[in-house]
C-alpha cells in the first residue's frame, strides 16, 4: 500500500515520527475542514483548506526561486496573513522566515537584509514605500524581491495564481530552524537567533495550556509580528485550529473594529496603545467584550472580559527570544516574581565559579530543552559563548526561591565587588524600582579602600508627582535586601543614561565617580522577547 | 563556566535541545523541592529530591548489573512506587522498562521475558511468589533477579542503601524508547511496543492539558501499570509536579481508603471494580469526593464530583498502545464518535488500493507523529507490515466525518464483497452494538452468486432480560447504515466464538455458512491500550 511513490524509503521512515507546522496545517484541513484559519486585513475569510492551498502554491514560488532547506526569506511588511503564509510555506519546505521590525531605521533593516542573505524578500508597498526604496538603495544583492500587496503577475497574488497546489509532503526536520528573529543588540549589532519548528511547537503548547487557545479562539494579530510575543500566540491558534485575525499594524480603530467584528478573544496590546484603545473607545463605540483581560487597568477590565485562566495572586513570567520566548511560566501564590520553569525546559542557577548556586542565591540563568534557539544566524563566536557545558546562558540573572520559583532580576551586567561579597547591580536595582516613587535606578561601585573594593552608589529617577528621600529608599533597601547589598549613597537624576535598550554604565561611572570593578564580564546585555 | 568535567562538548551540545524524563524529574527536584511526589502502598512520603535521590541510586544498580542504552529491565510485580522509580531510572540510563501483565499465565510470562531478554528482572514475592518461581522455572536466562518487596542486601532497597546517589547526568536520546509494552496477541503470540520518551511526554501534556493535570494533581495509580492507560497519566502527574499515589491492585477496600487519606483526583477504575467500589462504599463509609468523575453511572457520581473538564456531549477517543495511547482526543458537538485528531499527530484514512478516501468513506487508519512506537522489539517482518511509506498502519477501520472528526469502527479484519461494494463488517457490527438490545454481534459474507459475491448475515447476541427480533434490527440497520450494508439475514446466539479477544470469525463461518470472501488481508486484529 503506497501513498506517494515519491517518498523514498529513509524520508519514509523520518516522517512516521515527525511533526512540523507543515504536518499541522495538512492535519488541519482535514480535521477542520470548515473552520476559518485566517481573516485578512481586508476581511477576507480563508478556511483552513483554503490557507493550505495559498500555502502550498507559495511552497511552489519559493521553490520555483531556489530557496530551499535552511534558505532565509525576509518579510519586510506589517502584519499580514501573507506573513503567516510565508511561516507555513517555510515549514513545509524547510526554509526560514525572518520578519522584520519595519520600524526601525533604514540603515538597520540594510544590515539585517544583508546579515540573513535571504533567496526573498517580500516587501510592502503602502505606508512602507520609502522606506522600502531607501533600504534597497543600501542593500539589493542575490535576494528576489516580490511585493506583497501589489497586483500583477510578479506580485504575491500574481505568482500564487500561477504556482501549483499540489503537495509534495517531502520530509523535513522539525529540530532545524523555521524562524530567524533579529534581537538585542548587546553587542552593537542585532543578532537574529534561529528557532526550530518543535521548539515553537512545544513553547506553544505550552501556551495554549495556560492561556486557554483552542480551535474555539480568536486572535488578533495587531502586535507586532516581528516579535516572538505576537508570533507564538499566531502559531498556536493556527496548530490548535483556532482563527487568526490581521491588522496591519496597532491602531485604535482597527483594533477596535476587529475585536468587535471577529469576537477576537486574545491580542498583544502595549502600551501606549493599550490607552489609546481605551482613550478610542471611552463611550464604548465598539463591543471588545470578547476580549479576555487581566487585571491591573480599571479601563480596559471595564470595557473586556475577565480571563478565566488567570488565577489570582498570579507571578510574571521571564523568557527571551533566544529561548523561543518564555522559559517560565506564571505561577500562582509563589514566592518568586517569575514563576516556575515551563515543564519543556530545564532552568538552573550558576555562580561565577561554574558551580550551581543554592536558592536564595544569585546566579546566572542557564537553560535546556527544546525550545532554545539553535543558534544566531553567523555568530559561530558568539555562540560558542551563549551555548557550552550543556547549557544556553541567557546572560540574564535570577534566583530560585526556596519553593522552586524563580526571580529574575536583570540583565547580568556588570559585578560590584564589596569586601567578600559579590553584588549584581541588577538585583539592587530592581529592588529600587520596586519602591513606588521609583520610576528607574541604575547602580555602580564607587572604588573604596576601606570598603575591602567598592562601595555602592544609586543614581535613582522619581516618578513623576512623587517624592522621596535617600533616608526611605535605605530603608526600603534594609527591608528587602541583605545590609550589604543596600547603596551608602542614593542621588537623584532626571534621567538615566541609556545605550541599546539599557543603561549606559560608562556614562553613568564616569558621571557619579563609579570604578574599581573586579576584572572580567563587564558588559551590558538586555533581554527583549 | 564549565558545570560538569564529564560532559564532552558533542554530549553538551545535544543536552542543550534535550528533554527526558530525567531531565523532568532533575528539574522538579529543584521546581518542587517540597512537594510529595510520590505516596507509597505503605504510606510512605517521597518529595521529589527524595524520589531523584531514589532514582540516581537505582540507575547506578542498573549501570553495576550492565544494563545501559537500549537495555531492556522487567518488571514482574504489582502496582508500585518502585515501578515508577524504574521506568525513571532507565529514563536517566537509556533502558526500557517492560512492565509485564502480572495478572496472565507462567507460560505467556515466560514467553514475554524470552522475548524482552531483559538485563534485570525485577519480581515481586508478596501474592506473586508462586507464580514467579514457575516462570523462573520456565526462563531465568542470564537476567539479573532482584526482588522489589524483599529485604537484605541483594533486595531492591538493599541495593538502593549500597549504590550512589550521584547523577552523572550522560545524553540521553529522547527519540529512544523507554517502555517496551507488550500487547495485541492477533498474530498468535504478543508483540512488545517500543515507546520513546519524546512519544510519552507528548502524549501525556496533551492528556494533561484535556484532563487538568497540574502540580495540585493527585493521581492514584490503582488500574494495572502495564497498561498505558494507567502509565500515561502516572507520568503526565510526575511531569507536571504532581503526585502519584500507588496500591498494589484494583482493590475497593484500598482504593477507597486511598482516596479519603490523599484526596485523590484522578484514577482508572474500570469495570468489573467500579461496581465493586460503589457497592463497597455504598454507605458512604469513606469520603471520594476528591476524585472527579464524568457522567454515566448514577451510584458513581454521587461519591464523587463531576469533572470541571469534562464538556457536555463530549465524544469518545480512540487509539492503541503502539501510539503510545491516544490518537484522537475527545471533542464536543462533534459528528465522530471518537473525537479529533491529537494536535501533536496526523490521521489520514486509506482504502483498500493505498488511496486516501473522502470524509465519510471507510479507510484504515494510518497516523503520524512524534507518539508513534520505534516499532515492534524484535519483529522486522512485522514492523515492515505496520510501517511503510511514511504511515504507521494501524490495522484499524474508520471514517473521517464531514466536520472533520474521526470514528472509529473496528479492526479492520475481513472485507466482504457485494456486488462492487466493499463491506467491512465492522462498521455493520458497531451500528448493530449500538441497538439498545444488542450485547455483541458478529457479521460474515455468505456466498450469493445472485447479489454479485456475497450477502450478508449477522449474528446477533441479546442483552440480558432485552428482546428484539430480526425485523427490528434490519430496520435499524437501514436507519444508520447504506441499504447494501444492511445483514439480510440475523440470527441470535447466546455467544460469540472469541479468539486473542476478538471475535473469531473462521468460527462464526464455520458454524454459520460464511464464505466466499475477497482474496486477501483475512486477518483479525485487535485494539487494547
Amino acid at each position: 500500500m503506497t501513498t506517494d511513490p515519491d517518498i523514498d524509503i529513509v524520508e519514509g521512515h523520518l516522517m512516521i515520527h515527525s511533526l512540523t507546522f507543515g504536518d499541522v496545517l495538512r492535519q488541519n484541513r482535514r480535521s477542520h475542514p470548515r473552520q476559518t484559519a485566517v481573516v485578512s486585513d481586508t476581511g477576507e475569510r480563508l478556511t483552513y483548506p483554503e490557507l493550505d492551498d495559498r500555502v502550498n502554491r507559495l511552497a511552489d514560488v519559493f521553490r520555483a526561486s531556489g530557496v530551499s532547506g535552511g534558505d532565509r526569506v525576509v518579510w519586510l511588511g506589517q502584519n499580514s496573513h501573507r506573513l503567516l503564509e510565508c511561516v507555513l510555506a517555510a515549514a513545509k519546505c524547510g526554509a526560514v522566515v525572518c520578519p522584520v521590525n519595519w520600524q526601525t531605521e533604514a540603515d538597520e533593516l540594510a544590515f539585517v537584509i544583508d546579515d540573513a542573505e535571504p533567496g526573498i524578500v517580500f516587501w510592502q508597498s503602502s505606508e512602507l514605500e520609502r522606506k522600502v526604496a531607501a533600504v534597497r538603495e543600501r542593500r539589493d544583492g542575490g535576494a528576489r524581491w516580490i511585493q506583497h500587496d501589489g497586483a500583477g503577475a510578479d506580485s504575491y497574488e500574481g505568482l500564487l495564481a500561477g504556482a501549483s497546489a499540489h503537495d509534495p509532503e517531502g520530509y523535513v526536520d522539525p529540530n532545524e530552524p523555521l524562524l530567524l528573529m533579529y534581537t538585542g543588540a548587546f553587542d552593537g549589532r542585532p543578532n537574529g537567533a534561529l528557532l526550530s519548528q518543535t521548539g515553537i511547537m512545544l513553547h506553544g503548547l505550552v501556551v495554549a495550556n495556560q492561556t486557554g487557545i483552542n480551535e474555539e479562539y480568536v486572535y488578533l494579530n495587531c502586535g507586532p509580528m516581528y516579535r516572538m510575543g505576537v508570533l507564538w500566540n499566531t502559531l498556536a491558534t493556527l496548530h490548535l485550529g483556532g482563527t487568526n485575525v490581521f491588522v496591519p499594524r496597532a491602531d485604535p480603530e482597527l483594533i477596535c473594529a476587529a475585536v468587535e467584528r471577529y469576537r477576537c478573544m486574545g491580542a498583544l496590546i502595549m502600551e501606549p496603545t493599550l490607552s489609546a484603545v481605551i482613550a478610542f473607545n471611552e463611550h464604548a463605540a465598539y463591543d471588545l467584550s470578547s476580549l479576555r483581560s487581566r487585571p491591573g487597568n480599571a479601563g480596559w477590565s471595564a470595557m473586556t472580559t475577565p480571563d478565566p485562566h488567570h488565577r489570582p495572586n498570579s507571578s510574571s513570567q521571564y523568557g527571551q527570544t533566544e529561548v523561543t520566548g518564555l522559559i517560565t511560566t506564571a505561577a500562582a501564590g509563589v514566592a518568586g516574581l517569575h514563576g516556575r520553569p515551563s515543564p519543556v525546559a530545564q532552568l538552573r542557577l550558576f555562580g561565577e565559579d561554574g558551580r550551581e548556586v543554592a536558592p536564595g542565591e544569585i546566579g546566572e540563568i542557564a537553560v535546556r530543552g527544546p525550545q532554545i534557539m539553535t543558534g544566531y544566524h553567523r555568530r559561530p563566536e558568539l555562540n560558542g559563548r551563549r551555548q557550552h557545558d550543556g547549557w544556553h546562558w541567557t546572560n540574564d540573572l535570577g534566583r530560585r526561591e526556596a519553593d522552586g520559583s524563580i526571580t529574575f532580576l536583570g540583565p547580568r551586567g556588570r559585578l560590584i565587588k564589596s569586601g567578600i561579597e559579590n553584588i549584581y547591580p541588577a538585583e539592587v536595582e530592581a529592588c529600587l524600582r520596586r519602591h513606588p516613587a521609583v520610576a528607574d535606578a541604575g547602580v555602580i561601585g564607587v572604588p573604596a579602600a576601606d570598603a575591602g573594593g567598592q562601595t555602592l552608589k544609586a543614581i535613582v529617577v522619581v516618578k513623576p508627582g512623587m517624592t522621596t528621600t535617600p533616608d526611605e529608599l535605605v530603608r526600603h533597601g534594609l527591608e528587602h535586601l541583605a545590609g550589604y547589598k543596600v547603596p551608602r549613597e542614593v542621588r537623584f537624576a532626571p534621567a538615566l543614561p541609556m545605550k541599546n535598550a539599557g543603561i549606559d554604565y560608562e556614562a553613568l561611572d564616569r558621571e557619579h565617580g563609579g570604578g574599581g570593578y573586579p576584572g572580567s564580564r563587564l558588559f551590558t546585555t538586555m533581554t527583549g522577547i
